[in-house]
């Protein structure tokens, strides 16, 4: 036994008490005649001291020469601190070595081993062994553990089973690119990592299983951006002899499972919206409800003066921002500029501000009256204080811009709140999406999506106002999961894969085994999947997934401390059969 | 809702009640003026029922027309069964059918859905979907989920923690071949699929995790035997501050847990042997211990007589099987026969019937005398009625050889009951051991597994007889669990690394990231991996891991359900900047 307590264990009820512990050490604190020394293990600090009166004088060098991060084994006596630390739950006691080992030095480390830590990101990827150690990763993962376990236990206990799905499958031209794995014993042919266990999760579904899910890794080889991961962890769920409503309870059931189970926090039942409405109210499929700033339309209000640039646009729109009536001139000039990044592309911006007498000043007073802006006012809902930023141009593009917008603000003026939960159903999803480059409708969600009843029909006329039936989950401005009904009948499914485009000898080749699987007593089912690397961080109330991934890669996709990828050797490529192509 | 009820849950409380229940159609049988449906669902089956006097005339002829496998949607009234069934849970009731649904019709299965099926091996792989409908396979993915929810219970309960590691990692070129993926992004580098977290897992001890566990899948690019599978799941696990006893007690408990809560078996402690004794006693580094059997070394009875194939040979050594005796010429000719295989690989076999009146009769009485067999049956532990089967040649081919024969007999003679279970822990494996073909010591676990203490010096004089801090746990004769205390100081390291035969830059490239993490305080630690599949299958009291993997490959690594791998298309390969080799 290498200790007899962890450091995180001991109490004023331990004094008298003789100790075994080890970890890391921490601060070395040395007054000369007394030495201080952290102690530091995944449960906590324990502080050791050596004095000069009751510590052996060789025992008082080795603690004044032990190192960050030495790896120490200590026995001593628990006695009661002189000055105790009230914010440390070990605080009250500190341990008087009589005997020390050094299980191991340590060099000294790249950056220090902190809460608040001198080391940059590049730096703590490389030395990600070493960032674990910190408080804010460590309780990070330890935090997705929690989560995970309370998924499980949670679905277990609803009668789920979780059934492993294989991970070396079949590539599918489709969606996005497929990492590949070349067989060695079939020359010539490639497995593919799955982007989803989609198909496997339906094939249960026509085996009867009936209730599934799995916490399961996820490959896509995507041109990386920021905080996406070429492989991701996805809580995937089906469900068999369900109807929409019947997934929509059950994974509200989860989630307010783990609000209460993690966050302490009952939500209480979900609001629910469409797509369209959230696209007309937000201007987003996923919009954050923790605040207001509903879109105000003022088409009918805004046009019919002399300011062409909103007579010629297809939609003018504008959000209130409360209390931004007090910004100066520069500031609003500042948000004019944020518009026109290109990652947002507005062409300009309108402001009215919405003085406390009542009044109003606007960037377009020259075109519009005060009446006119007061109807502004009423449109958007904006009140004495506000400020009305007002978007225009093609209904679609400015929705999306002002949506940015509405963010941006909402974050600067604090209304984003970590803490405060705001879970949203959005239902009724378009089933297809024109796909500019190709020139055709693509499947929104995936081709095994059910339209909406009785909208099958309308493929023909107009495929883009074809809602499904496909729902997100969105928790504070973030889709958390998404899912679907499935088409299980064969005609349908015959429907849809020609409006998609598709042969029938391509969808065969592509989704041959589960069209054959479809025949044989495919029941209605469903299902969903939740990101479980955002879900993990926004329960942990943070924006970024990154800690929460014990070893995440680079936005090149690359391992910086294992430095992975890496070429192969020869005869590695030769026994795969693969020559390398001069890029 | 598509379902008030489960097909597994009327019961005789339940008449008198309208219910909805929805399924697929199993026996359909037609007696003219009644016609009897099986609905099954996942839960269980129940019978459904129409008659001339009570169901509607075209309802009747569309429970007549009804065929295997449709998918149905019944509503009716839970009445008295007239002949109960009390082998079924729902024996007591059937449920008479007002309204039928076709919720899908389907085509007449390749094979029946029925405990005992009709279907061949390969058939029902093609159509796995189907195969999981029938009880038996889908009862040990159910079973497999029950174990798994204790394993992570147990474990976190313990305060293990489950993290999540890369599976796209580097390739190592030491031990078995790895799965690549190529990069798109990296031209020409590749990343590696895990054959085990074992370096993540270390890294995560030197960043103070402390108790780790992951549920994972593996990959491992060999040639297949029957029952490998390229993928397969492991149950990982990892500790810091421990020493090897801790490591036993902690998976012991582990173990028994399971053992406890899944088949309700207390098996006690666990029994221990070292891997020189098991290799003497068993001739197995993994015995089975639910049999005695043990091998009787003859060497000192069955030399220095006539018989030059003994006097010649490195190790005699027998058993003896219980009530053998009474074998027949043919039966002892078949015998010598299976051990002659090549799989088995002897030359011969010497036999000796230990007769109830206390007399041998041997194959060799012309070398031996009465007294001489007397003695063997001594060593062996042979009574009246036991046969003593005797191999002899170099020790180690003898043992193996003897220890296959073991099984083979405990088998025929129904000594290995898959509802007993009996642990066993073998440790202090070699540290090392040699490869003929490279003509040069490997590690026998990985090149981390640290020696036991004082035994580095053995290393240059003696390198095959060091003993590592190693072990396995052995269930009913199968290795399900093997781990080792690492070396986590940089000395022994290097000595191990020089003596696997690596130049300190081949060390570099291969583990560089490990050794680097080494010099920032890693602290003493060792783990285990326990081969889920395996352990699933030996807890369900089966042989065979096939039927507790939703979509296993065959023998050749392929998923013949969805054919893969699959060749890929030209733009494809050429965005992975890869060309392939003819073959």
């Amino acid at each position: 036994m290498y200790r007899s307590h962890t450091c995180g264990e001991l109490r004023e009820e331990h004094i008298g008490r003789e100790v075994t512990l080890a970890g890391w050490a921490g601060k070395v604190r040395d007054k000369g005649f007394v030495v201080w020394i952290d102690l530091r293990d995944r449960y906590g600090i324990t502080q050791l001291v050596f004095d000069q009166e009751r510590t052996p004088a060789a025992l008082l060098d080795q603690a004044r020469e032990t190192g960050r991060e030495y790896v120490l084994q200590v026995k001593g006596n628990v006695i009661e601190r002189a000055s105790k630390n009230p914010k440390l739950p070990t605080g009250g006691i500190e341990v008087l070595v009589e005997e020390m080992t050094v299980l191991n030095p340590a060099e000294t480390p790249p950056f220090t081993i902190e809460d608040q830590t001198d080391g940059g990101d590049e730096l703590r990827m490389k030395y990600r062994y070493l960032d674990i150690r910190r408080n804010p990763v460590k309780n990070k993962l330890m935090f997705r553990h929690t989560v995970t376990m309370e998924v499980r236990k949670y679905l277990s206990d609803q009668g789920f089973i979780e059934v492993e799905t294989p991970y070396l499958i079949k590539s599918t031209p489709e969606g996005a690119r497929d990492f590949v794995v070349p067989s060695r014993m079939n020359a010539g042919e490639f497995y593919a990592l799955p982007q989803s266990p989609q198909t496997f999760k339906q094939l249960l579904m026509v085996g009867g299983l009936d209730k599934y899910f799995q916490i399961v890794k996820c490959f896509r080889d995507e041109d990386l951006r920021a905080d996406r991961q070429p492989e991701f962890t996805q809580i995937d769920c089906e469900m068999a002899f369900v109807e929409q409503e019947d997934i929509l309870r059950a994974f509200e059931g989860l989630t307010r499972h783990l609000l209460k189970a993690v966050n302490g926090v009952d939500t209480g039942e979900f609001p629910r919206m469409t797509y369209d409405e959230a696209i007309r109210r937000y201007g987003s499929d996923k919009p954050d409800i923790r605040f207001g700033m509903e879109f105000g339309e003022l088409n009918e209000v805004a046009r019919h003066r002399d300011f062409n640039v909103f007579n010629q646009a297809e939609l003018v729109v504008g959000i209130a921002v409360p209390g931004a009536a007090s910004y100066t001139r520069k500031e609003i000039d500042a948000l004019v500029d944020w518009v026109k990044r290109p990652q947002v592309g507005a062409k300009g911006m309108v402001y009215v501000k919405c003085n406390d007498d009542g009044s109003f000043k606007s960037s377009v007073d020259k075109f519009y009256s005060q009446e006119d802006l007061a109807r502004w006012a009423e449109a958007t809902g904006a009140t004495p204080g506000d400020l009305i930023c007002v978007l225009s141009g093609d209904a679609g593009t400015t929705r999306s811009q002002l949506s940015m917008l509405r963010m941006e603000l909402a974050g600067r003026l604090g209304l984003r709140n970590p803490k405060e939960f705001a879970p949203l159903w959005v239902t009724d999803f378009p089933l297809l999406e024109f796909d500019e480059e190709s020139g055709r409708y693509h499947a929104m969600h995936h081709p095994f999506t059910a339209p909406k009843p009785g909208q099958l029909e309308l493929l023909d006329s107009d495929p883009g106002a074809v809602r499904a039936n496909a729902y997100d989950l969105v928790l504070n401005g973030n889709e958390i999961g998404g899912g679907s009904i499935r088409i299980h009948d064969k005609k349908t499914q015959a429907v849809m894969f020609r409006h998609l485009g598709f042969t029938e000898a391509e969808a065969r080749a592509q989704f041959g085994f589960l069209m054959d699987a479809f025949q044989y007593g495919a029941p209605p089912h469903g299902g969903i999947a939740f990101g479980l690397d955002r879900l993990v961080a926004i329960l942990g109330g943070q924006e970024s997934i990154r800690d929460y991934i014990a070893f995440p890669k680079n936005n090149s996709g690359r391992d910086v401390m294992i430095d992975a990828p890496a070429p192969l050797d020869a005869e590695q490529l030769r026994e795969l059969h693969l020559g390398l192509l001069e890029s």
